[in-house]
Parts: C-alpha cells; sequence; structure tokens
C-alpha cells in the first residue's frame, strides 16, 4: 500500500498563493507552449472528481484556422448581443472590457461533457443530473490550477452560443459545451480579478457569509 | 506591487499528489473539525473563479438534528429509487455501497447558487446561463483540495431531491442546491477512488482522449 502523503504548512501556503494568483487570463503572449504541454495538462485534468467515477470530460483543442475564426466570429455576434443589454458608462466600461484572448493564446481547447456515456452507470445523477457537467467543471478547474502552477495562463470564454460551437467542432451529437479556453503565457501576473481592477465588479460580502441552519 | 510566485517542481509534485490522494469521502471519523476551521475553508473557496466575477456561491451549515434528519430521509428515498434501476448482481453491488457519510461526518454543509445576485452584471452567462452554478461547483472544488490539504476529507453527496434540500433548510426562494458535502476526517487514505476499488467503474480511456479540430 502507497502511504499518503503529508502536505506541511509550506505546501499550504503555496497552495493558497496558486489560488490568490490563479487568473482568467486575457492577455496572452503569443509564443508556443512546449511540446507535449497540453498532453500533460488532460492527464491531470483527468484526475478530477466525477459523479459516479463517470469521467464524462471530453477535450478538442481548435487549431484549424477556418474553425477558429468561425470561432472568434460567433464570440463576437454575443458579445455586441450583450453589450445591447448596457446603457451609459456601463455600456462605456463593457465596451472597453477584454474579455477573450481569441486572437492572441496559441492554444484554444473546447471542453464538452458526453451526455450518453455509460461510465458511472448513473451513480449519484439520477435526481441531480447536472452532476454531469458539473464533473466536467472540475476537470476545467484542475487543469486551470495545474496550468497556472507552471506559469501557464487560462481564459474561460463563456459568450459563445454553445451550439454553434458544437457545429463548427463538428463533435459527436451527445456532447454539450462546457467551456472553451484560451491557454498560454500571460502577459501580466495579478493577485486581483481583471473586472474588480477595472471597476467592473467588487468583491461581494454576501459570497463569503455563512448561514447556519 | 507584490511579486507573483515562482511555483518550483517540488510544489508541482505536491499538487500532483493533493490531486491523486484527493478522494470523495464516505468513511468519516466523528471528531470534531478545529474551532473555525469552516470559516477558514470558506474563506478558500471564495479565491474561486466565477463568471463576471459574480461569486455567486452561498454556504450553509447544518447541525440541526431535525433538519440533519430531514436530509438524510430525503437521501434514502432517492437512493431506494435509484437502486431500482439497476437488477442482479450490479443491484447487489449499488446496495453493499456506501453512497454517503451522512451519519458520521461532523460537518455538513450545503451550497448553493444564488441565480438572483446582481453581481457581475450578468456578464458572461447571457448565453451560458449554466456559468452561475458552475462557478459554484469551482468553489466547491477549491474547498475540497483545501480541505484535503489538511488531512480533511470531503464528500459530495447528490442522491437527494434538491428542492427538498431547499426546503428543508428553508433558503431564499432564489438559491437551488449545488452540493451537499460530509466534511471531517476521513477513516483510510487511499489513492484510487472507492467505486473503482469496489469494482463499479474503472478509469476511462475516453476521457483522457484528445480529439484535434
Amino acid at each position: 500500500m502507497p502511504q499518503p502523503p503529508e502536505f506541511d504548512d509550506a505546501f499550504h501556503d503555496r497552495l493558497h498563493d496558486l489560488l490568490v494568483w490563479r487568473r482568467d487570463v486575457r492577455h496572452f503572449r503569443g509564443d508556443a507552449l512546449p511540446p507535449g504541454t497540453v498532453e500533460d495538462l488532460i492527464a491531470e485534468a483527468t484526475l478530477a472528481p466525477s459523479v459516479g467515477h463517470s469521467q464524462p470530460w471530453r477535450f478538442v483543442t481548435v487549431d484549424d484556422p477556418a474553425r477558429r475564426a468561425a470561432v472568434r466570429e460567433d464570440f463576437l455576434a454575443c458579445n455586441r448581443e450583450a453589450l445591447d443589454d448596457f446603457e451609459g458608462e456601463r455600456a462605456k466600461l463593457y465596451a472597453s472590457l477584454k474579455l477573450a484572448g481569441l486572437d492572441d493564446a496559441p492554444v484554444q481547447m473546447a471542453v464538452f461533457v458526453d451526455n450518453a456515456t455509460q461510465s458511472g452507470h448513473g451513480v449519484g445523477r439520477k435526481t441531480m443530473p447536472e452532476m454531469l457537467p458539473y464533473s466536467v467543471v472540475m476537470a476545467v478547474h484542475t487543469l486551470w490550477l495545474t496550468a497556472r502552477s507552471q506559469g501557464i495562463g487560462l481564459g474561460w470564454v463563456s459568450i459563445f452560443n454553445p451550439e454553434r460551437i458544437e457545429a463548427i467542432l463538428e463533435v459527436p451529437e451527445d456532447w454539450s459545451l462546457v467551456a472553451y479556453l484560451c491557454i498560454g503565457y500571460p502577459q501580466e501576473e495579478h493577485a486581483d480579478p481583471e473586472l474588480e481592477r477595472r471597476g467592473w465588479q467588487d468583491r461581494d460580502s454576501q459570497a463569503s457569509a455563512l448561514l447556519k441552519r
């Protein structure tokens, strides 16, 4: 039997630093990642928890210029529509935000949930079927933290019509888009979210409240 | 300006160990966690990413014996129904699995998404509204990894009628259940999932495949 590791105080402090400095990156340097990096990140991501050990995550890298252009076009269309929801100063601020690194990031990766997977035999998702995509979210978050620990930034873009992305990438019918990721070296490092720094949204005290029942 | 940390090879190795030894725990020792542990875990969880910096996670600890009994009853009812989906050896195996630590874990915590939050001003969730609960999932996963790094186990129970749990805990109308967590010291440490060890579900090679587009 392998012995479980003891995680010491120094590790806790570093893990805290990782959580503090993990960012949603939208400003990437254009240089490529070392060969094998994407495969290594996926291997770590598959260590994520999943409902009933269903492992429903499916990874797709996007390199074809025509597909990348179509993805970018969908983002731009959705972003224009979103801008219409705001007025005055908010609209100006929204228009000034950079919400995706699609033009610069060397790696683009879409992550899907396989709704038809038989793995796990349905355990834990009969009354809460959303546990299947939730499992994929934890794989994405695992990949994100692992990347950041290697100095690699990740940005999760969600301003898309998911069905359009599924069509552009010609994935199996039973797969649904969970996340579209831009991955590469960040131009800058920050301990605070860009949306906080730019005055869009502060820390919310409600979010750290504890209700007792 | 604070300087970003450099994460060295030793940290990568420890982070990998953490991912490998993070488990969904169902067998808890009954001893209490040190005072302040839950609050510290929540503080770390709020460092998770969230769409538009919306921070929509809401934490509720459950200590009242009557509420705990009602939660347990809902689990048992849902679990009985789930058992009906299986036949023969699978049904026997299902019945033998321990799928929740509700009787032993010293801490029970429900985590909700606040669907009515104005934080984030809707950014990033117009076309993908599921980004709001997905943000809560990343907070749960952050809490899980932090707990494990302190030798504390967590089990995510999803065999519930979410509306029933919302009623039992009398949370605001706009909150939806994302996760119900059992938290405490694990009886045993393992590097492999219990469902794998018990013969329910193996590693799925599809889950580490990479599709290129």
